[in-house]
């Protein structure tokens, strides 16, 4: 398969790059500083990069940017900034790449365990992923061609050393696992799905 | 106690009102169209609504406008209208109302059926509910004082027969039920808890 993971040079879309390589798949690596350029806060930039890629048969959206505060610091522009950075910057993804993949495709989002785990300072997290999760649900109903849609929602990881202090006894999840919920959601036949690991 | 109910002119909302009042409640209706006024889609109404019952005990919002259409249809700006009409209307409540809740009390927003199963033209709706189950999460873990948050999240209503069509097969739920939910958030002791019905 042809499948363009945007989000490539993060610790996520990259395992995802490189299980989807390793399962035998043609991948293109976009990211915000890739060649194959994205910026997913722009609407026009997610139309150009299809245009660019033209067809693929899967997308793997591993991006999003959310504020970490405590409750009572978020103010009304923090969860705004959540919305655009992690939720509407994915729904953009399948609302504008689903033209570009092929019959019996699939997208693939990203969002997390926060959608159903509280941790300190996570509220802004918490509201994207519980968004992006819903949405998921909804939108496999309606996709057009047979194309299915779903999320990987991950723990923190092995490998993010710099997060674990703020998930204390959450069982990390190596990036090679969370990897292969991508390539389980790409080459499967779920849809709606939420693969949480 | 002394409970300010948002949105109290709708079915949910005024559901909520009366079940809570028959329960020996006093209850301060509030909304777009009531003598106590407020706008939610205005950050700065929510703050003198709040500034004007000064402190109570608990707060009910069962408010939140959001676009229905078909997924190949949905724009960013309809995504975003759900962001702001619901989830950035109710996470304000929680946000700025905190601080009016006397210790021990609660806020209970209302969410639906649709963060957790599909209907065509739904998926702006899901996004919405599903980003406020989330938050109610995370957000119960870190209020101060005693304080709760929780969601009561119901399927189409028995009264609401013009929503029936898009429910095919889903048995409603009668108005009194669903106030029953916000009596038993309001007087019970969970927090984080998503009430489905």
């Amino acid at each position: 398969m042809r499948i363009l993971v945007i989000g490539a040079t993060g610790l996520v879309g990259g395992a995802a790059a490189d299980a989807l390589e390793a399962y035998g798949d043609e991948v293109l690596r976009a990211s915000r500083s890739s060649a194959l350029a994205v910026d997913l806060t722009d609407a026009a930039s997610i139309t150009a990069l299809f245009e660019r890629v033209a067809s693929v048969d899967a997308v793997v959206s591993a991006v999003g940017s959310v504020p970490f505060k405590p409750l009572a610091e978020l103010t009304g522009e923090d969860y705004l900034s959540a919305y655009r950075g992690k939720v509407a910057a994915q729904v953009d993804v399948v609302r504008i790449g689903t033209a570009h993949v092929t019959d019996g495709g699939s997208l693939t989002l990203t969002t997390g365990i926060l959608a159903r785990e509280p941790i300190r300072t996570g509220a802004a997290a918490a509201l994207a992923n519980g968004a992006l999760e819903s949405f998921v649900i909804s939108a496999a109903a309606e996709l057009p061609r047979g194309l299915r849609v779903n999320a990987v929602s991950p723990t923190v990881l092995t490998e993010a050393t710099g997060y674990h202090a703020f998930f204390p006894g959450f069982p990390p999840v190596s990036a090679a696992d969370v990897g292969q919920a991508f390539v389980r959601s790409v080459h499967g036949v779920q849809t709606g799905q939420v693969f949480a690991l």
